[in-house]
């Protein structure tokens, strides 16, 4: 097995432990449980479970910066619908207990700064692709020209992660956001006179 | 000291706990010690720490119920600012430690549905106080007749609870999501001609 080979199964192992065992009880001995190395393996590659979870963290980041890569959507309006089905089905894919131990992992971010960085790297790629996206699109005439690109990214990325908080919470489906925040980019964002387009 | 007096002095030992040391580690001697009473005092009242912790669930319920009715505003578009206000200032109000314990609280309700239950049944509170104001708006002329009161309620429920999240998980401060969300009523809520008023 190459050293990317093992990298990738410790990781699909961490997922998988995650999902069964949540964060807060989570062993080295669970995530080897789900792999095929030991927990002595696993201590030659990370040496804590904060480490090993740092590495997680940016294992998720590499993917949906992949997902983002394969959205052939050019066009604005296309584009920033694409960006947002890619964090809302990406939560709808992932088993509650995966969200569960990411809002887990979230919530011990002020503890952990290994944890607040990587988070902060995810929300500011999402806020920048964003922004981009909507310039491009105020650029082109399909967006609003009286929007403030980069404080509607924002707004937008708190509108996800709040989605992400309830379904965890409350039980919600991402659905009814997802309605909203279509609705909220048809009348709020589009170029007057294109509403209805 | 009345019933009364000492599960007020309780819930306050419990607000102070929770700041200083969260919810995973916190232990009833950890309230205790910022209550005037002994733990055996606070095992005589409750009988385990989840269920104090139920307990100051309802407290924070009936804390936020009671500034809403406090709230003077009846006219629906300043009730509804009015209503916002209470939850994001509540929110910049508290130290960060124990909005960290609040979502540390929230990321346990899938596992403790006594948390689910309470948790449910505040955001339901605020959907209901948003979705009042909204048919209110809408029937004397000051909301938009084409939107879904019960829909547009769920989705500020959902921009606040990301709001709440973000100031954890990546040290925002309230500000930006209180701009934004009134840009979006103002020009997404209030019935049309009216939004320069």
């Amino acid at each position: 097995m190459s050293e990317r080979d093992a990298a990738e199964d410790i990781m699909c192992a961490t997922y998988r432990a995650l999902c069964s065992h949540g964060y807060a009880d989570l062993t080295m001995q669970d995530i080897a449980d789900e792999s095929t190395k030991s927990k002595a393996a696993l201590h030659y590659h990370y040496d804590s479970k904060h480490d090993l979870l740092c590495s997680f963290l940016d294992y998720l980041y590499d993917q949906f910066v992949g997902r983002t890569a394969d959205i052939d959507a050019t066009a604005p309006r296309e584009r920033l619908l694409a960006l947002i089905d890619a964090v809302l089905e990406k939560s709808a894919d992932d088993p509650e207990g995966f969200e569960t131990a990411l809002l887990e992992i979230r919530a011990q971010a002020p503890y952990e700064s290994g944890f607040r960085e990587r988070l902060t790297k995810f929300e500011t790629y999402l806020v920048d692709a964003f922004t981009e996206t909507l310039e491009a699109g105020i650029e082109d005439g399909s967006f609003h020209d009286g929007i403030d690109p980069e404080e509607t990214a924002r707004f937008l990325v708190t509108v996800l992660t709040g989605a992400a908080t309830e379904r965890v919470t409350v039980g919600h489906s991402v659905e009814c956001t997802q309605r909203m925040l279509r609705e909220y980019i048809r009348t709020h964002l589009y170029a007057e006179g294109e509403a209805a387009a």
